[in-house]
């Protein structure tokens, strides 16, 4: 566990979106564990949304990207665990506000439907934005509480 | 709890798209529930997912409909429950993948981001497309199965 680290998973539709931004990340220098799959490997969005979250698990200064066809699955699977707060963007204002009120520490993008270019402009908005706090804190505290109707 | 209700819910910033949606359904004849917030109400995003989803619970024919300012901080809450598959969107396209691939029964909107007319497309497909079965049953009952690290 590293902080800062950028953890990056997606099932197999998500695969060469996932490839662009590592590579994007790496070469500004960033920290990136790419959590998979490898490429033809079976991966089913539940599978490595939890293991996304399970990355960030006690890292509160981690962050994760995550992908899937739509981004609609996997931002229900790693929404699942309580210190995961995951924006599903289409674009870099919605990745900025998902900073700025969210906290969002997971990114998560759709890989068949936005432009590469688009979802790089969401990735480095993302990382440029800091939370807001104040008023928000209030409502990002509530998120975290949420038991989903378990004890 | 009926069979088909739709119910929605959204915080301060989403009860304009709300009522634009809460018409657009009671003019087409659908069973709908608004659980609020009243004008003026004070309303977190999380408190008011947290309403929708518990309306949701032991009822697999229900739907819900889900509104922010951004879509993000409501589409957290209502998929921290293990039984809510929410869709964030911005195209009716994204709809139709959100049905057809996750048989999702929540659509989640935000006001700020997207056009009242585009928001209304989204709701019609969202209604008006079937889940595909198959190999996505496996996922969807894999998201079910997530206990978000919970026992």
């Amino acid at each position: 566990m590293q902080p800062n680290t950028i953890y990056l998973a997606s099932d197999h539709a998500g695969c060469v979106l996932r490839k662009t931004i590592r590579a994007r990340l790496q070469t500004a220098g960033r920290d990136v564990v790419d959590l998979g799959p490898e490429d033809g490997e079976a991966a089913d969005y539940p599978d490595f949304g939890a293991k996304l979250a399970m990355a960030l698990e006690n890292n509160p200064d981690a962050r994760g990207i995550a992908i899937c066809g739509s981004g609609i699955g996997i931002s229900i699977a790693v929404n699942r665990f309580s210190w995961v707060r995951a924006a599903l963007v289409t674009t870099a204002e919605a990745a900025s506000l998902s900073r700025q009120h969210n906290d969002a520490n997971v990114l998560v993008l759709g890989e068949r439907l936005i432009e590469p270019a688009i979802a790089l402009t969401c990735v480095d908005m993302f990382f440029a934005t800091e939370f807001e706090g104040g008023r928000h804190q209030r409502r990002v505290d509530k998120l975290t509480a949420i038991t989903g109707g378990r004890a």
